[in-house]
């Protein structure tokens, strides 16, 4: 499929920056088996196959991601084979991965690991493909704190549990703190495409990424907790104080991992409940289907207008 | 199903202790939705659901839980209806849920936080449906340090990456560290069943559970690396000598939590490499499948024999 090239006039030299990775020790390899996508070097040809990806849209669900990629083929006006989307990892049930034109859409599961462990593999999936002008956007699902459930949220920078803008992990034994800048052109784009819908309330905050759902949300409904309301409260207000608008657990390893590879990421989450109110997901299913769809609709019109291009009128396909 | 109770005089009083919470909130909720398993007190009656579930064994993929319960059924010559086992957790891909008789099987993801949330709402589940004399085993994939490809590790310990036996997570934005014991006489008696088995090697060893499977596992070949072949040497050598035999993802949580609620817990893991030879998991499909299979022999054929009781015939069914 030909791509419009309106996104290199748009975008200034983005558009041409190849995928690159931080380790020099994959252009040295033979073969390279990414295990968890069940793809290797050896078996698939990644240029054919992925060679003209632009949006690597994430998000933790595997049905979801299923959903997305229909709903971005139809609104672009792409025939799927079929009418069906396959499963480009096919023998694994690790993650899943569709594609649709330029774009494509993978599960990551749940929590930082799993979301690293799928981004290591992605960013060599996109170099060995030669793949240029890739940004990446986590579609997902939160709890916000002073919002109206069903606000999406656009993360400015991802935070730690001290609302600090870093991601900490062990390396060799030994502790590594990394920047978790996220892409503000990327946010800004996506805050006029919110206006262009005008559909739901979009708001631009930090987000707090955890390790955990129950205690490290400060819930006090899990299997363990040894806190208090009031310590719950005066925690998730000092995360307001501190600009943080919503709390899910994969942000700031995205930002880390993309950051340093130079690839321009965005998370844009859907907030399903206040946790000021409450820690249960009380909403009726219908409900919450339709907050998980707002993240979807918003990338999707994003997408369609970036492969336009800023100068075409609004009707042009 | 009537369940012999021989359990509980091998066990002592252990076959009698009910499930317990660290958290008195939950016993005074009206209603506990447990999100993502998509099932709910107020929608489902746990105590017949779940009320006589002895064996919860826990692994990442939920085709490996399906498989796994499958041939425990078959194993324990149970009839599964229509010859399928359904997917108790509906309406939701987060994990997967299948049950024979005593047995539960529930997939976990890739992941402390994957498998942080899988527990809180399983003891929750196992809390409310009033079970007792409850066991919880892991059966999962790692990488070996100086083992054979295919030996089974039986976890002493589950360390972290400075190979202390301990869990650090964030609460409410301060450092939190638990003690991660496994229950020693499940190692003893699962060690027993590999050698009446004597199908593959298996030992008793402490395993290293780490965020990231790349860098965090001291891996050459993820998109970011900043070390050297030496630094990883020098490094996978101090765990060995620290009595690390494998690494892995979720044992420390497991361990954690449910040695908080003083539940029974075991980690069970296949080694598919030895990552003193290299970094990528090479061996052809059939072969790692073959590796996968035996936690899941070993562990049914401990849950068959610990239903026998320890004075029947070996031949009793």
């Amino acid at each position: 499929m030909a791509l419009p090239g309106n996104r290199a006039e748009q975008k200034g030299d983005r558009s041409d920056r190849l995928v690159q990775l931080c380790n020099p020790n994959i252009a040295a390899m033979k073969e390279d088996i990414l295990y968890h996508f069940n793809l290797s070097t050896s078996t698939h040809d990644f240029p054919a196959m992925f060679g003209d990806v632009k949006f690597v849209c994430v998000g933790g669900s595997p049905s979801r991601m299923k959903a997305f990629i229909k709903y971005v083929a139809t609104e672009l006006g792409l025939d799927l084979p079929g009418g069906d989307c396959p499963n480009i990892c096919v023998g694994t049930d690790r993650y899943a991965m569709f594609k649709a034109g330029p774009v494509l859409s993978v599960s990551h599961g749940m929590g930082v690991p799993s979301m690293a462990i799928m981004l290591h593999e992605l960013l060599k999936l996109l170099y060995h493909a030669r793949c240029s002008g890739v940004s990446i956007i986590r579609i997902g699902t939160s709890g916000g704190i002073g919002l109206e459930p069903g606000t999406v949220v656009l993360t400015q920078q991802a935070v730690d549990a001290t609302f600090q803008p870093q991601f900490e992990q062990m390396i060799l034994g030994k502790r590594v703190v990394r920047g978790t800048d996220l892409d503000a052109q990327l946010v800004r784009e996506l805050m006029q495409c919110s206006a262009d819908l005008d559909e739901f309330p979009t708001v631009v905050g930090n987000t707090m990424c955890t390790l955990d759902f129950y205690e490290g949300q400060s819930r006090l409904d899990g299997a363990i907790c040894c806190f208090t309301e009031q310590d719950k409260q005066e925690y998730l207000q000092a995360a307001h104080a501190a600009g943080v608008r919503n709390i899910e657990m994969e942000s700031s390893v995205l930002a880390a991992m993309c950051s340093a590879c130079s690839l321009p990421a965005a998370v844009v989450c859907v907030t399903y409940l206040d946790r000021l109110q409450g820690d249960q997901i009380r909403s009726p299913h219908e409900v919450l289907a339709e907050y998980e769809q707002r993240p979807q609709r918003l990338v999707c019109h994003f997408i369609k207008k970036s492969l336009r291009g800023p100068e075409a009128p609004a009707t042009r396909r």
